[in-house]
């Protein structure tokens, strides 16, 4: 997403950092405990590897995730959450709630405007 | 956005609904209180006039959008939440604190993130 240097209000910020398709789901598997690369692919579902690489980077650049290498043969690198990272992850915690709450509803009526489509 | 009939996590579906670009500032800009359209377009900086037609449709069908026509010339038409809209807004809230309070390292990762690039 092309940077913003202001925002309207804390949603966007927010948004700004952990918008999109992915990045929540990442950052909640994550909020799990540190992942390995090929974990977090599986965890992640319908991710390619390009995208979670550059979803990845993407939070690290924004100071919500750390990359640690292990510098072993075979490679090892692991990724975690930022002490940044864990309190996103605890302001997503309501929404994740509410989903799980509602999820018979959503997934009704996303079947039923299919039908009326 | 595809509509899926089931989901890995409660943000996955809390993300069907609110997910995307658009429709968290949306949501946002009607948990403040109804909206006519032309308002709530000038509210949601850089939205289309199509674009928030689409996203207030979907939002509708997936029950926490009200559209209320009052069938007057000139047209209007407001827009609120539903109660089920006003207890996403309230999921949604410690996101928009934790969005607000870190507004400026945000900022400023992503004015980092340009230079480097």
């Amino acid at each position: 997403m092309k940077p913003r240097m202001s925002y309207g209000c804390g949603l966007e910020a927010a948004l700004a950092v952990v918008g999109g398709k992915w990045k929540p789901v990442v950052l909640w598997r994550l909020a799990e405990g540190p992942r390995r690369f090929g974990e977090l692919r599986r965890l992640v579902t319908g991710i390619s590897e390009k995208m979670l690489i550059q979803q990845l980077r993407e939070m690290e650049a924004d100071g919500i995730v750390d990359r640690r290498d292990f510098h072993e043969i075979p490679p090892r690198v692991e990724y975690s959450l930022t002490e940044f990272g864990v309190s996103l992850s605890v302001a997503l915690k309501p929404l994740c709630d509410w989903g799980r709450d509602h999820m018979e509803r959503i997934a009704a009526a996303r079947t039923n405007s299919v039908e009326s489509n």
